[in-house]
C-alpha cells in the first residue's frame, strides 16, 4: 500500500481514457491477472468487491435472481458465517425455502440428509470452505459428488474466507460454481474483498452503475486496494503448504502446553490448524480474552463480526457442544506469521492467568 | 493513509472485543463524529460503503424495498449518473414505475412537470445535486417546495457525489431524507463511499450480515478508509468557501482565454465552476484528449463510468445540446488545487494544439 500509493500507476479512473486511466486499468488487469494465476481461474471470473460479505450478497442474491428457473429451494447449514446466514433469511423472507443440514461434531453436514434433500428445484448450495470458528473442512468432493448423481443443475457456492491462502485454491479444477473471499483475512488491508464466478454462471449484480467488471460488479475500482489484495494473495500462496506444516506443529504444540488444564478442544482434530477453539467450561471466556490482551495476546470469544451481542456461538451449539462448553470457547488464530516462541508465551499466559484468578477466586 | 497504516489504532476488526479491537472501533467513531460535524447530520445517520454506486444503489433499492406501501412510482431524470439510471432500469424491470422529467438547456428538470407527475404513489424522487458531466446545480428548495405541496410522503434522494466539499452540506437542514457520496471526489482514496439517511427514514440493506452500521450496511469496516474519508472531507470542508471563489474565477479565466477558439460552453452559466463542459464543434474530442495528455493534462470526454462506449453524452444530449455539438464535448475539471497557471497553460495547450492540427488538416 506504501509504494503503490507513492506511485501515479493506481491513482486515475480505470474507466478513464487518458494515460492516467490507462495505468490504473493496466495496474488493475496486472492485479487481477496475479490472482488469477494464483487461484486457478480465468480473469473474467474474478470480481472486485468490497470485502466477503459484499462477495457472499452477490453471489447468493445475484445467483438466485438470476436463475429463476432453477427453482427457489437452497440448501445451507446453520454452522455458516452470519454473511450467509442473513442473506438466507432475507431469501425466506422473500419467498425461498431454505433447507438447513445437520452437522456432526466435527462440523460436517450430513451427507445423507443432503442427499435426501437435493430436490428438482434446489438451485444452490451454499457452505463454508473452512469454518471461521472452528477450522473444520468441508468435504467439497463428497459434497459435489452428492450433487452430481442427485441434480446436476444445481450450484455450488462456498464461502473460502478462512481457506484462502491456507489451503490450496485451484478453482477451476474444484467444481464449484462461486467463491468468496475476503482481503483482510490474508493480510490485505480492509476494505477489498473478491468474488469467483465460474464462466457460464448467471449472477445478477448488487450494484448497477458505469458496468464496470463485466456489470456485475459497478462501481470505480480502487486499482490500489485490488494491488494490496494481489500481493497478499501470492505472498499467502508461495508461502502456503510450508506454512501449513509449521501451523500444524503450532496447534499440536499449543494443545499439548495447555493438557494439564484440561480444556475441551472443540475444533475438530483435522481442522485446519490455523484456528483453534477451546474452552476452559469453569473459566470466563470473557475473562480470559482480557486477561491475555494484557499480554497483548488477542483472541476471540464468537465471531467478531457477532461479538458485540455477546451470545454463545451458533456454530459450536449446531455441532452439539454443551452451552455451558460453548458459552467459555475460546478461539486461538494462528497466521503464517506466528511462532513457537509466541504459542509458548500464549500457554505461559494461559497458565498465569488460572493460577492468579484460581487464588482469587478459588476456581469457583 | 500512510500515517493511519503505520499506526494500530485502525488495525483491528471494530467488531472484536479485545483492546485492538476497541482501538479500531474508536478511530471509526472518531471519523464518523468528524464527518457528521462537517454534514451537520447526527452519526446514526451515516453509513460507510465501498463507492458512491454503492451508497446510490443501497438508498434508492433500499428504501423501495423498506416502503412498499409508499408506492411504486420514481421520478428522475434521465441526466443521473450511470450509477441511478441502471438502478432505476433495474427497478423498472422488477415493476417499479419511473417518470422522467425534462431537463431544460441549463440542466434543469422541469418542475412544472414535477408538479403534474408526484402521485399519491410516488415513493421517491433521486436526483443529482451537481451534475457531473455539466456543473449543473439542481434547484433543491424549489424541489423540495413541490414536493411538500403535492405529496409530503414522498422521500428524496440526493446524488450529491459531485457536490461533497465543493457546496455547503448541511444535511441536517437542507430537508432531503438520503444522500450518497464518494471519498475519491474529495481527495480520499478509491474504495470508500458514504450514505446519509435521515433519521426515521427506514432503509434495507444490500449487503447482510453481521449486522455492522445498525445492519444497514454489513461487512467488516476499514477504520483506514474511513479514517481517510474523514480527513478527506474535513480539508474540503475548511477550505470551501475560499475555494469555491477562487475556482470561480479560473472558470472565468479558461472561458475567456479560449474564446477566440469560439467553443460551445455546454456547462450552465450559474453551474458549479468545478466543472467545465465545452465543445470545439469541428474539433474531435478524443484528439483533443489524447494532444493534451502528451503535455499531462488531463480532460475527460463523457463520464469516465461511460468512456469506453465512445458514445455521445446522454446528459448532453438531454439538455437539447445538438449531437454535433455533444460528440465532442470535453470535460475540463478543476479542484481548489488548481492555480490560474495551470489555467494558462491548458488554454496555451489547447491553442497549440488547434494551430498544429489546422496546419496539418486545414481543419476539416
Amino acid at each position: 500500500m506504501y509504494e503503490s500509493l507513492q506511485s501515479d500507476d493506481g491513482f486515475g479512473n480505470p474507466g478513464s481514457l487518458h494515460r492516467l486511466g490507462v495505468l490504473a486499468e493496466k495496474s488493475l488487469k496486472a492485479s487481477l491477472l496475479s490472482i488469477s494465476s494464483s487461484l486457478q481461474t480465468k480473469t473474467n471470473e474474478l470480481y472486485f468487491t468490497s470485502c466477503g460479505s459484499e462477495s457472499i450478497n452477490t453471489a447468493v442474491q445475484g445467483f438466485l435472481h438470476a436463475n429463476p428457473r432453477l427453482g427457489k429451494h437452497i440448501i445451507s447449514t446453520r454452522t455458516e458465517h452470519k454473511a450467509s446466514l442473513e442473506t438466507l433469511r432475507y431469501l425466506e423472507d422473500s419467498g425461498y425455502e431454505v433447507s438447513y443440514l445437520r452437522v456432526d461434531r466435527n462440523g460436517q453436514p450430513d451427507l445423507h440428509q443432503l442427499e435426501q434433500t437435493i430436490r428438482k428445484d434446489t438451485a444452490l448450495i451454499t457452505l463454508t470452505h473452512v469454518n471461521n470458528e472452528t477450522g473444520a473442512v468441508l468435504p467439497v468432493a463428497d459434497i459435489l459428488a452428492v450433487r452430481n448423481r442427485t441434480n446436476a443443475q444445481t450450484r455450488i457456492h462456498l464461502d473460502c474466507v478462512q481457506s484462502l491462502g491456507k489451503l490450496p485454491m485451484r478453482l477451476s479444477n474444484l467444481g464449484i460454481d462461486m467463491a468468496s473471499f475476503s482481503g483482510h483475512k490474508v493480510h490485505s488491508v480492509k476494505g477489498i474483498g473478491l468474488l469467483y464466478v465460474r464462466e457460464g454462471c448467471k449472477v445478477h449484480p448488487l450494484i448497477y452503475g458505469g458496468g464496470q467488471q463485466n456489470g456485475l460488479r459497478s462501481g470505480t475500482e480502487s486499482p490500489y486496494l485490488a494491488g494490496a489484495l494481489a500481493l497478499a494473495i501470492s505472498l499467502a500462496e508461495i508461502d502456503r503448504d510450508a506454512a501449513l506444516v509449521r501451523v500444524t506443529m503450532l496447534k499440536k504444540q499449543l494443545i499439548e502446553a495447555l493438557a494439564d488444564l484440561s480444556p475441551s478442544i472443540l475444533s475438530p482434530e483435522n481442522a485446519l490448524p490455523y484456528i483453534v477453539n477451546l474452552s476452559f467450561a469453569s473459566f470466563s471466556a470473557e475473562t480470559m480474552l482480557h486477561a491475555l490482551e494484557e499480554q497483548d495476546i488477542y483472541v476471540s470469544t464468537v465471531s467478531a463480526c457477532s461479538s458485540k451481542n455477546r451470545k454463545v456461538s451458533h456454530v459450536l451449539l449446531e455441532m452439539g457442544v454443551e452451552p455451558d462448553v460453548a458459552r467459555n470457547a475460546v478461539r486461538i488464530s494462528f497466521s503464517r506469521f506466528s511462532t513457537a516462541q509466541e504459542v509458548a508465551a500464549v500457554s505461559a499466559a494461559i497458565h498465569q492467568i488460572f493460577s492468579k484468578y484460581s487464588t482469587k477466586r478459588g476456581r469457583s
